[in-house]
This record gives structure tokens, sequence and C-alpha cells, in this order.
């Protein structure tokens, strides 16, 4: 069994606790967090402390907390034994200023409290200082996901961005579909099936494959129409992205 | 059974056949289509006709063409009796010019000949000339879908651009991603499940309530650092999209 401790109590941390508790290859011996606001999300077995002076003995250590908190945290850990990675897709592996060995544990998704997940299906991207961590890493990560990926600071960066357009940005395209429904009084619901799809199809088939619509055709007596009626980020977003896909399909 | 005329022979026109040999409610007497290109792609034992001179008599016509060919189309139909439909988002129904009653059939949905879609699903928005026509096309819709709306011409076409935001626009987000993945040597595989649970996210809760990254937490660090690692179009797409989330959680 892989000893681990957590260090963190938000979100990342949250659905990382409840996969630890579902397999029995990880031992799970001890949570850090600064206080005990969120204890009551996590299994009260767990030993619990807010003191970096007395972390147990474990195999890995995993950061999981801001972004921009993880470089000065790091220095304050004093640990000489164990692996220490950080959980964050846009952090180099290098802003970790711990003396011990050092990795990433990047888990590619969106997190929140509210959502439940399996994370058995959430791709992992491993990266370690030495080579020879990286079995251990491997070995733990395969205890609660089936894809893995070794993925190096560079990468990890990129693939940051590219989610941002994926998840982030694709969202924000949903909310405007949302607030032109609303401001015209129809039910969102309406093109729920039609978003189940766009994903559907991007399953078997590229995005590229998959587009439609009036700037895919360069049909722009529609595109103009549909301009007429849209007013600022909308409208700005709109021309911008109908211009762009209308180029890429030169 | 309602007696049903189809007119034309892509996407739409595709699913629409389909969804009518799974029904006994339907009677499809003929397809109307120009040339017999895509006649494979359609069950060989419903009579074919190039010519509008020979429109067998239905209840309902269904025009699945093209959007800039309903109106001179709808002209030479010279029918007197009978409902004709057109099937698009953005044409209104005066758009129609023949003499017998209008009305709109509208499938909510990005088609494709590659993928298999359940009909059922599909939100159906319709609309007709006259009141008492309504219930025949909806007894007709009700046939192959369980997701009846009734909505206007102006509604449509607002229910259409929120579909551009919902569907190409979203899907152009995953082509994007695509991009920055493959020009960084890694697998889009990575992203299938966040943009999965993108999408799976909203089912349950608003997409205001889902959104998530730099842009909400108004990180210009992590923004700044995105965009000096991207250009053209990616660049300009990333600063405007992320500029309007900010706004709007202000």
């Amino acid at each position: 069994m892989i000893k681990v401790v957590l260090l963190g109590s938000g979100n990342v941390a949250y659905h990382l606790a409840k996969a630890f508790e579902q397999t029995k290859d990880i031992d799970f011996v001890q949570q850090y967090r600064r206080n005990s606001k969120n204890d009551k999300l996590f299994n009260e077995s767990i030993p619990k402390t807010n003191s970096l002076e007395n972390l147990a003995k474990a195999d890995i250590y995993i950061i999981a907390i801001n972004d921009d908190q993880i470089l000065e945290f790091s220095k304050k850990l004093k640990l000489r034994e164990g692996l220490v990675v950080h959980t964050s897709g846009s952090v180099p592996m290098d802003t970790l200023k711990c003396k011990c060995h050092k990795g990433v544990f990047y888990p590619l998704q969106t997190f929140s409290m509210v959502q439940q997940i399996d994370y058995m299906n959430i791709p992992i991207c491993l990266e370690t200082e030495y080579v020879e961590d990286m079995p251990l890493l491997k070995h733990f990560a395969e205890a609660i996901s089936k894809n893995i990926y070794e993925v190096n600071s560079n990468q990890r960066e990129k693939l940051h961005i590219a989610a941002v357009f994926a998840n982030n940005f694709s969202n924000y395209m949903f909310k405007i579909a949302k607030d032109i429904c609303e401001e015209n009084h129809c039910s969102f619901d309406i093109l729920k099936p039609l978003i189940q799809e766009t994903v559907n199809k991007i399953q078997d088939i590229s995005p590229e494959e998959a587009q439609t619509g009036p700037a895919k055709r360069k049909d722009k007596k529609i595109i103009d129409k549909h301009l007429s009626q849209l007013s600022g980020d909308q409208k700005k977003i709109y021309k911008l992205i109908s211009k762009s896909i209308s180029k890429s399909y030169q």
C-alpha cells in the first residue's frame, strides 16, 4: 500500500480524498489543512493536522492548494523523504521549493463540491523530477484512474490552456445561449439535447469534421442577420468566432 | 395515420425519414427530391418523385431543403390542400409563398449523415399560421419526439442564434483545444473527459454556476501567461472571451 498525505481541503482535495477511500491500494494516512472549516466534508477517521511540523511519514505528499500559494507553501515543507507533488495544471514542477523529490499529479478535470465524479475516468498527467520516482507515482495514480499520461511541464501548461478553451470557454458559450433564450422567454432546456449531441459527436469524429453552422458555410446573409440582433459582448464574440471559423474552412 | 410527403434529400430529410419509419402513426407516402443522388440512403419502398406536379395527397408536406431556397421553392408548390411546413431555424414562416396553410417544424439539433441520433430526444419547435392547424402538427411531431415546443418566428430566430453559440461556437472551442494539443504532441483524448463533464454539469446546474477558470477568478497572472503563449485568432478569442467572463462575474 502506498502511504499518502493530502495537503489541502478544497475542491481538488475533496475529490481526491473520495477517490482514496475507494481503493485498497492507497493508505490515506493524514490530511493537512489550515483550519477545520471543511472538516465535515472529509472522512472523520482520517487523522488531520494544521501543523506542517507534524506531518506523518508517507511515500507521497500531494499539495492540493491554490496555484499562487504553491511556491511559498512548498518552502515551509521540511520533509527530507517522500515524493512531493502538486496538482496544478499551470504551475511548473520546479516551483516546488522543498528539499525532497518533486513531481506533479495533475487531474485534468473540472471540480466542484456539488458534482460527484468518477475518478476512474479522469486523465491524470504525471511528471517527476527523477525518472526513478515515476513508477511509484504511476502505480499510485493507477489505483484511482485508468487514464494516466506522462506529460512534461511545458506540455502541461499547454494542456491547461487547451482546457480553458475546452471547458471554460465552451461553458461560456452555453451561458450566452442561455441568456439569449431567457431574454426571449424560451427555456434553455430546448438547447440541452443539442449541447449533448455536440459533445457526443466529437467522441467519434474530430471537431473539424463536426463543425456546422453559418460561419462554416460562409453564409454571410445569416451571419449579418444574427449580428444585427446582437449587441455588446455577444455581438463581438459572434463576429470574432464566425470570422475565425470561416477562415479555417477556406 | 397522418399522411406526410417529405420534400428534400439532405441531412435533415434523411433523419426525418428514419424517424418516420420508426412510428406507426405516420404514413410516409412520398419523397420529392430534385435528383436521385441520395436515393440509396432512403428506404426504397417509399415512392419518389422529382416532379412538383406529381405530389401525392397528404396531410402534411415537409420542406427540408437549404434555407435560401425555401422562398423560391415554395412559390412552385401548387398545393391547395394540406399543411406546408419548413424545417428551418432561421427562416420566418411567412417566407413560405404557397397558397395553402403554412407552418414550421424545426428540429433543433445538429445533423450529419454519419451520426445516428434518437429523434425521440430532439426538441421540435412548432408554429402554424392558423391556430386550428396546431393540433395536427403537434400530433404529428409527438409521433417522433417527446420534446415539443410551440415557438413563434421571432423566438425561433433567437433560438437559432442561441444554438449557434451552444453548438457551432462550443465545437469551435473544442477545435482550438485540439489544435493546441496537437501542436504540443499531446493527445486530444486527454481532454475528452473534461469536455464530457462540462456538459454533464449543466444538466444539473446553470452555466453561470458551472463556470470556472482563470477569467472567472480574475487571475490576471495566469491569463497574461496564457496570452503570451498564444497568437493569431487563438489569442484574440482567448482575450475577448476572458474579458467577457471576468465582466459578467463582477
